[in-house]
């Protein structure tokens, strides 16, 4: 039987001691345990680009993987931590819409608050709930605790509004949903958004932060190093790039940031 | 039976491939080993912020589990590499203070030096020990191999000085300990230090770098990105931050740095 | 049985969710697959510095270890995927160089490209060879696919130039190969050419960006913060560093910069 598999999704900053500390409490329970780290450079407290890694990495795992993720600006206060199932996935996570953007998709199933004391570690601090009590949750659940067992069923979970591009006569408004670790600025335009213009996405102009940048391209092969480019990324997103450099950084844009394709 | 479990702290930074080359080192010797990532991000021969660290971050591992640490500015002198087992926990590192955090707690039990080549790789380096010694006697110590037979026992271990904060009156006067990957300022000041002044510590002053902070906070939760914020971290002790910004940078603050609470 | 190693190194930087991306399509095909990450910091398309660090780690690694590889920047374009044996080793990655460095000690047997369909994702992007081409394949790699059923063999490889240090009358004339992550400028002399100069090689002169360093020392250990060393590192290369900061910085040189040493 393949080990119980569970990853790690934070903002706690890449190589940080404090999720070495959530996998030692995970080990200690479940030796078993089979860690993937996601990524822990989530920007603090960022709930959204959170959000957007979560719904691009994690249906590519296995079905039933436990992906554990600590986004949490409301750390310490009455935010509740919870289970969720969701596609084939489960996620055990602070309830602040960081399933949100997976949830457009497919929606939650068996939601649970996580309540159960007997699943946490004896002592929770106030500040560190990642190791207090999803860490020991989570090898809880890879042992085969019940979903039902941690606490009472929620119907409602946070969401996050996550606006669609407008379709304006011959173009299309669009805005930056989050930078990733390039500087690339992700929008939410994507393949089929652009398909719908009709046309070649290489004849289109796509316009940001007051700059023009000529044809969506299908990938980075074919340019230069410093060269301000569109393409289409490998979800099929409309992305922003400086090759070899930021994007975010060059045109001093970034989440929110207006995006035209015409 | 689960698998040998291994962990590695370094100076080597993120993502370094000289990680590898130990990894790679310890799975030809012990192909079961299970190996996690405590932190490559010391700072350069950092002892003092390897040794907090270790003590953080090793106790929540396993019992038995070997942490092998690299933080060691004098490789290529005389210092000695030791093996020396220490509450739960056992350790692999050089003899230069790292274990010195964690020996206030748990005097260290079985120490001995690394002496028996037969637990090194046939060619030893003069600058990377860590390869070349660690990570092939930690493969045969996971193995099985007996403590004593690495080398002769030591009776000393080099010890570094942790300065405990002075009560004047009503006042503690502290230091920063070492600064956190978020840039967060952490003091030896603790919650029960704190509790030692009476009254509430939502009342005290923190004095640092010739600012005053009002309140030490419970949680991040309530402050805005931005605020200049004095709490108590999830080891309990009084940590200085800027919220979704490095303390570190904004107060031009570092390890030694005086802290006062009044 | 030990579970099958598979190791990754791309230049997607360090902690990115394209490398779990990755991982999750591995898992899902392999689930018992074990995987060790060499480093995802290699620069941005940097060729050469991916073959530098693919010939310094992977051949620690035990017999057989599959290492893939992804510093493409072809990708989208008419670069072909490749198998290749080399060493006790086996590799995937674009056929671009990469094995280049591996290739000047052992050649390469068994090359293949990748042609077989079943062994990719059903859709593959022209963005992520690495996730949609690469990862499965390795899954199947590591369930036991027979290496020729990947696609037809090939039987050159594309080479790059590792131009060798020239030695004129008593001096040495070469070059820096790589930056590492520490900013440490790693040339192509090697302790064998510096022994073949005679003398000791704390008499020779290091000249470098303009300036002259003293002594070619065997270690770290005995200089101070903020000096300017050149030292052989553990692959017996010729290095020049500043004690606890950049030297590729400070001296504004990189890849290609002569060294010369008398």
């Amino acid at each position: 039987m393949a080990a119980p598999l569970v990853t790690l999704t934070t903002d706690f900053g890449a190589d940080s001691p404090y999720v070495a500390q959530m996998k030692g409490v995970l080990l200690r329970l479940c030796p078993a345990a089979k860690i993937v780290d996601i990524t822990h450079s989530i920007a603090p407290q960022n709930v959204r680009q959170g959000a957007v890694v979560l719904a691009d990495a994690t249906p590519w795992f296995p079905a039933k993987t436990l992906h554990v993720a600590v986004v949490d600006p409301g750390v310490g206060t009455q935010r509740r931590m919870i289970y969720a199932e969701l596609g084939e996935q489960r996620y055990l996570l602070p309830n602040n819409g960081l399933l949100s953007r997976l949830a457009r998709v497919a929606p939650p199933r068996r939601v649970f608050a996580l309540e159960n004391p007997d699943y946490f570690l004896p002592q929770v601090t106030s500040t560190f709930h990642g190791r207090d009590m999803l860490a020991p949750t989570a090898a809880h659940l890879l042992l085969g605790a019940a979903p039902e067992t941690l606490g009472p069923p929620l119907d409602q979970l946070v969401d996050l509004h996550w606006p669609e591009p407008q379709r304006q006569a011959d173009r299309l408004a669009g805005e930056i949903l989050y930078v990733d670790s390039f500087g690339n600025l992700i929008s939410n335009i994507t393949a089929e958004h652009l398909a719908s213009l009709g046309g070649e996405p290489s004849n289109r102009i796509v316009e940001i932060a007051g700059r023009q940048i000529s044809g969506v391209q299908a990938t980075y092969g074919f340019s230069q190093p410093g060269d301000l480019i569109a393409l289409l990324d490998s979800h099929g997103r409309l992305e922003v790039a400086v090759v070899n450099d930021s994007a975010a950084r060059r045109l001093d844009a970034g989440e929110g940031a207006s995006v035209t394709v015409f």
